[in-house]
């Protein structure tokens, strides 16, 4: 029985997997393959890189396609796109809403920017996602339905929506979780922010909530430079979206006209461009990294205090981001591991902190919280780059 | 005397300082004729198009030098600079701020944003800005100083800051108008999203209030497609603003701590490159906008009932959009010149609908607002590209 984790096996079958001609491997970095430079080359020479041009509709076509989503909006980047989905969804000033502690502090910013109180929840060790069955619980304990609202009755503010994270691309549970949103009255909204190309039970994850959000920053499976994209089955919200991104001006020859406050969140077109080109690389991009998910899995079977995650049973994963997960009792090693691959040139980072233990979120409503708070100390991503598989 | 506007001749002079070959003469196109190509190239090459790279802070730093602020803090767009700009001066929930009506929505909206409260000013007709007189007697009026903070006596609430627009480009009289602000303790924030390349008394637009917004716009004088920028010549402030605009997260080899509620507004390094082209090529742009500023000029001149906006005695503008002012017996005729150079593929537009008349700032406190009510019915804005001159 190992008393430790060996830190150099597994700084040796890191190296092994990686490119070891490079001298940084970085957690995430973008693959440009295909016709990135066409299609941006052509926006430069008609001049059209802004809010005009083909690109934006024809990425939202691809994105819509892909996904099986009605209608996709592209904005600005993933937090934009979540905002608005939050607004949509009826998330107004001084409601609550349900997301995981643990999770991208964007899922939380954006729970703010509503004027709403974000209200964390639990994660199973299964998905890194919402748990479905401790949320139930803990809502039957503090919630009630009145006038078909769901209250906090120990803040008497309204729950008004349950976002779950896709973790690292890895899909949450959805179907039980749709169930308890249904049973409270509550509406689903997925942050996707991570999970393009991952599905539940067959179906593209974004497609479950009533709006979802995903990124296309730099360190997601496709980028735009900057980017998101808002997915939604309903057709009046898509247009609903599509207005508040785009400043809500009424649509008119010459007059300008605005509705509501809108904002100024349309994706230019100069970024639509490079994700066009992106997406017609995605099924390749997914194909190489399940090969290097599957690679880090075979590599690490054998070392004791060290898992690496993988896709829930109902899943397939984008495995956008591999994680290891440090046995409990080894836990007190996790920064000796950081400190190990990061001071050879590998990147490695924990997971972020936990929402409740930033200053900001510290005094929000909060379930117990035990899961999350022992996996902070136990995940480590990995590269995971496509490029990875390309320079092997 | 002429009982009616001539709109054949008004035409007939728009033809003549207009490409004749195009079919459709836009308000303002961009014109890529530079490094635009080749940076952004780069970018592709190597990878970097998101959230790292160097032409963000390249792009910040032309635009420091350029302008003549301290520092310079690039972002996704102009309403987001404005937005972070009127945090950073102290905007809190349930503040005013003071902002001309006659104004595109977004300066409104960035208001609305900090959870805060527009205020409307009136304008002046040799400005098209805020009017600092007007403004002086109605604070006097309406405002007292309490604890050093300035408050409106009829709504109890404070009132933060003043934002003049200068509108098309040109030059609000800033001086007076920041002795109103020093009088009555408030903040200068300049919407300066309109007016890169414009000075006032030899000093560049956005470098007197304690921050400012530009913005980048495809529509803009230069462009990134979508952008914006903060200046400042308070170093303090300029690191709050980069932090808040990067989620406020917390420098750290890989903890990832925020320590306030952040936005995801930072500019990506693939629009910032495009920027660095532009920005080399700007001092072209405005010798070119200022020559078709001079055509307009000179080709009005003896036209009766219209004349084309000059900028203020003061100021040396960039003309970014040109306007013709109609005379207000003939303002029933404005829709028929719409009307008549739209038909023809000559873009023309009225001035923004003034704030106060859209249904969510309808009920907004508000000054008698006589010039911006007339200067609606009388403005009309005509192509101004860059492009125009080169295709003469």
């Amino acid at each position: 029985m190992n008393m430790s984790l060996d830190i150099d096996s597994v700084l040796q079958k890191l190296k092994e997997i990686l490119p070891g001609e490079k001298e940084f491997i970085g957690l995430h970095e973008p693959c440009f393959g295909g016709n990135e430079w066409a299609y941006v080359k052509e926006c430069l020479d008609t001049g059209w890189v802004s809010s005009a041009g083909k690109y934006v509709e024809k990425f939202e076509s691809m994105l819509a396609e892909y996904t099986g989503a009605q209608k996709a909006v592209a904005v600005v980047n993933g937090t934009a796109a979540l905002h608005i989905c939050l607004k949509l969804a009826g998330v107004d000033c001084g409601d609550e809403v349900i997301i995981p502690s643990l999770t991208f502090v964007a899922t939380a910013n954006a729970v703010m920017y509503c004027g709403a109180v974000p209200h964390f929840a639990d994660v199973e060790e299964s998905t890194l996602g919402l748990d479905p069955s401790k949320l139930a619980d803990y809502l039957k304990e503090i919630a009630e339905k009145r006038d078909g609202i769901c209250h906090n009755r120990l803040t008497g503010r309204a729950i008004k929506a349950v976002v779950p994270m896709h973790t690292f691309g890895h899909p949450v549970d959805l179907e039980p979780l749709l169930e308890v949103c249904r049973q409270f009255g509550l509406e689903l909204v997925e942050d996707a922010a991570e999970s393009l190309g991952s599905f539940y039970k067959g179906r593209h994850t974004g497609t479950f909530g009533r709006l979802s959000a995903i990124s296309f920053n730099g360190n997601k499976t496709i980028t735009t430079g900057g980017g998101g994209i808002i997915l939604t089955n309903d057709e009046e919200l898509a247009k609903k979206a599509k207005h508040m991104t785009t400043t809500a001006k009424v649509p008119h020859r010459w007059a300008f006209n605005h509705d509501m406050v809108g904002y100024n969140y349309r994706m230019p077109n100069l970024n639509a461009a490079l994700g066009c080109a992106q997406m017609e690389q995605l099924p390749d991009f997914l194909r190489k990294k399940r090969d290097l998910a599957q690679k880090y899995q075979a590599l690490f079977t054998g070392i004791h205090g060290v898992q690496v995650f993988r896709e829930p049973a109902f899943a397939v994963s984008n495995y956008w981001l591999n994680a290891l997960i440090i046995d409990e009792e080894f836990v007190a090693q996790r920064d000796e591991l950081l400190e190990a691959t990061n001071a050879v040139g590998i990147q490695t980072r924990p997971v972020w902190t936990l929402m409740h233990r930033l200053p900001m979120y510290h005094q929000c409503p909060r379930m117990n919280l035990s899961v999350s708070e022992k996996l902070e100390q136990r995940i480590i991503n990995v590269p995971s780059s496509v490029i990875m598989c390309e320079l092997k």
